[in-house]
């Protein structure tokens, strides 16, 4: 396939007019040139595809139902945990399909699944101990875009009295491989399939105890990536540091979990030694401004970490919205609010860590950028919405004034997901999605 | 005209199935019935017509252009002033229309804004001294919207070395009226015409002296509303302090603005006596959260002046985002961040604010509630787009998961002004837009 954007984000900036030779999954050429008569001709802004760095698929149901009222972080959990008690292989699947095509629409072409809801209801394993695992990268590949099973170790339901863990809650024993042992024999025995990949994940240093971490980081060590929520809420330092002496940060290092393949999803309460590991360890923090703003988490350090030498990424997490546009900016406004200056990020660097900083961290590496032999992903922005008319054909348009609702043409690994705003592939996304929520919420 | 809601935001919460009848401007009944065959059915929520009480409309050529690199509020003024020089009643009338019908295509019904350029280059009067404040409402009306022209008074560059204040700048003389005999002979002549209503505004205690703001809101109290920016910048409040002794709060009060047809814009930076003030007049403070965040000025306590007895409304203000939804929920998220806890603001509370407390502060009283006697407003938010599919048909989700993409139909005043999302005076809205913007603005 050959493609002409209009505009197009090139690793060195801006261009207009660039002819795009599509190879398989893979950009053949790169070249400013004229529109050949043979040519889809891709009008308004082409950046590379979008990678949505964590996301819990199932959340989705969870949209317009939790997002009022008092609480936090650990009442929204309740409600998260009653919409995984209805979910089975099926529903699952379904769910996560209709989710991930939302996703295509607004751009992503490559997402990082947090996948933690492993087994049947009270922790009885399905008759494939993957099915869920298998569910997720299968709905993945039905709505188009690649994916990067994080397969989560989950154990224990947080810091005990005594040093120890806390045993797990009826909901959470669905999560649960026994030990990490379980974890390790299941994961091995997963192969997520064609445009999927495998990465391994800590829930949290409340979940997993600290001999268990080192067994999955070793494990991840071997090729995988690894991912951990870390820090999203000031109670979690507080409890690890009772319990460990340490922050989550710190024991997550002396576990052996922070290397270049290590990402921290959120990192909303840093320390300035924290800051410190993730730069000097060339990890990856992947920020999730708007969930962190539904949740009342805070605004994590991102121009300090990026000064430290860490790299950003983002994630719609909860998917209360899913739109990396509004995420990436999200980084840059949110940090204005509490310094009041502007400009600690560039609209490049944001898009930087929405598009290659986000396939990087979920183990996709020369992706996200269009040049040849990269994976041949295209977004197309339209600037002629009422949002985006008038605006210039910039890096800054992108990121600051468009929305996932202006993204008009999609190419994943080479194939057209998304052409005039229609899916190619589900093609009424809103009924796949009022089905697949109908269908295991109750309000 | 009949409607019928399959869902609608009444005065007393949501009810399915509403018959709503027009009666010219205004709603003659409202009422729970089944859809008669000849009623036009409102397929979604429907909620009341959205009021965007801050807006400067020519600032919509500046999105995509400013909102990236360094500086503050005080360079991002500079790009802004480039563009006023460029306008004149013809270019201001083309690009304030198109602004206002981005706006209704959002579901905004009306619209107050924050009218300074009065004058033609270095200051000098058109042969209508009227001619730019003519030009904008004229743009409401063709854009099938509601305003309030809030006529401002601006004669100074700031505060002065010894209690005085500053020369105007060049941008700024187009501003001036000269001195404030001048600004009430002008608005004393000004009749905006038709769905217009004439309000006074003080561009802010920078830009007046005390004793003028005296004599501005004498007039205004003769039944028109009165608008202020108040406490955006840190600086504008130690720049008081050390002019007055006192903030800006204290010092528009002391003057006698402060009485419950104020609206104080921004009022970020406050101190708890301002706050009190505020409640304890009855006033109305405007956050404009996603110009708030573009220009750093930090958060404001919009709990503490609702606790106060001070009402809150929204603004797109510089128009970086035209969504009244992102507004509204962007002042409950925003507070989350800084106080780490959910529910400072119920979505009824958010959505009022969007809607009555916005029309009031405007001066449109009885207005932004779908019951009888109203103006006729109605805004369907689609429940069946990528972003609303599977979401329920409540408060929560017209405030915390739609966005401006997803209002299908509007009406204003009883007019069809967007049927099915296409505007019905302004056909082709980002076209308008393009062409509006070109014409003011080369990069």
């Amino acid at each position: 396939m050959t493609y002409w954007c209009e505009h197009a984000v090139l690793p060195g900036g801006v261009v207009a007019g660039v002819l795009v030779e599509v190879d398989g999954e893979r950009f053949g050429s790169v070249t400013a040139a004229a529109p050949p008569p043979d040519a889809t001709v891709l009008r308004g802004l082409t950046v590379p595809g979008l990678a949505n760095a964590h996301s819990h698929a199932f959340h989705r149901a969870l949209r317009g139902r939790t997002h009022e009222g008092g609480g936090d972080f650990w009442s929204w959990r309740e409600a998260m945990y009653a919409v995984a008690e209805a979910l089975d292989p099926d529903t699952y699947l379904a769910l996560a399909r209709a989710t991930f095509a939302e996703m295509a629409l607004a751009g992503i072409t490559c997402v990082g699944e947090f996948h933690y809801l492993h087994h049947g209801r009270g922790g009885t394993p399905y008759a494939d101990p993957n099915a869920m695992g298998h569910a997720v990268a299968q709905a993945a590949r039905e709505a188009g875009i690649r994916i990067t099973v994080l397969d989560t170790c989950y154990l224990a339901g947080g810091f005990g009295p005594s040093g120890g863990q806390c045993d797990l809650t009826q909901p959470q024993l669905r999560f649960s491989d026994g030990d990490v042992g379980g974890w390790l024999g299941r994961v091995s025995r997963f192969d997520p399939g064609a445009g999927a990949k495998l990465g391994a994940a800590v829930h949290s240093v409340r979940a997993v105890p600290a001999r268990d971490i080192e067994m999955v980081a070793e494990w991840a060590a071997r090729g995988a990536v690894l991912h951990a929520h870390v820090s999203e809420q000031a109670a979690e330092n507080a409890a690890c540091l009772a319990a460990h002496g340490r922050t989550p940060t710190a024991l997550l290092y002396q576990s052996g979990a922070l290397a270049s393949n290590f990402t921290a999803v959120h990192g909303t309460h840093l320390t300035a030694a924290d800051i410190d590991l993730y730069g000097l360890n060339r990890a990856t923090v992947c920020f999730c401004p708007t969930t962190e703003r539904d949740l009342a988490d805070g605004i994590g350090p991102a121009s300090a970490l990026r000064a430290a030498g860490a790299s950003l990424s983002l994630g719609s997490d909860s998917h209360a919205v899913i739109d990396l546009f509004e995420e990436a900016r999200g980084v840059e406004l949110d940090e204005r609010l509490i310094t009041g200056r502007r400009g600690g990020h560039s609209a490049a660097d944001l898009l930087a860590a929405a598009t290659e900083a986000g396939h990087a961290c979920l183990g996709w590496r020369g992706v996200g950028r269009i040049e040849a032999g990269a994976y041949a992903d295209l977004v197309t922005i339209s600037l002629d919405t009422p949002r985006t008319a008038g605006c210039p054909p910039t890096a800054a348009t992108a990121v600051f004034a468009a929305t996932a609702a202006d993204v008009r043409h999609v190419v994943a690994s080479g194939r057209v997901v998304v052409a005039d705003g229609v899916h190619q592939l589900v093609p009424d996304v809103p009924a796949a999605l009022s089905a697949a929520i109908g269908a295991v919420i109750h309000q």
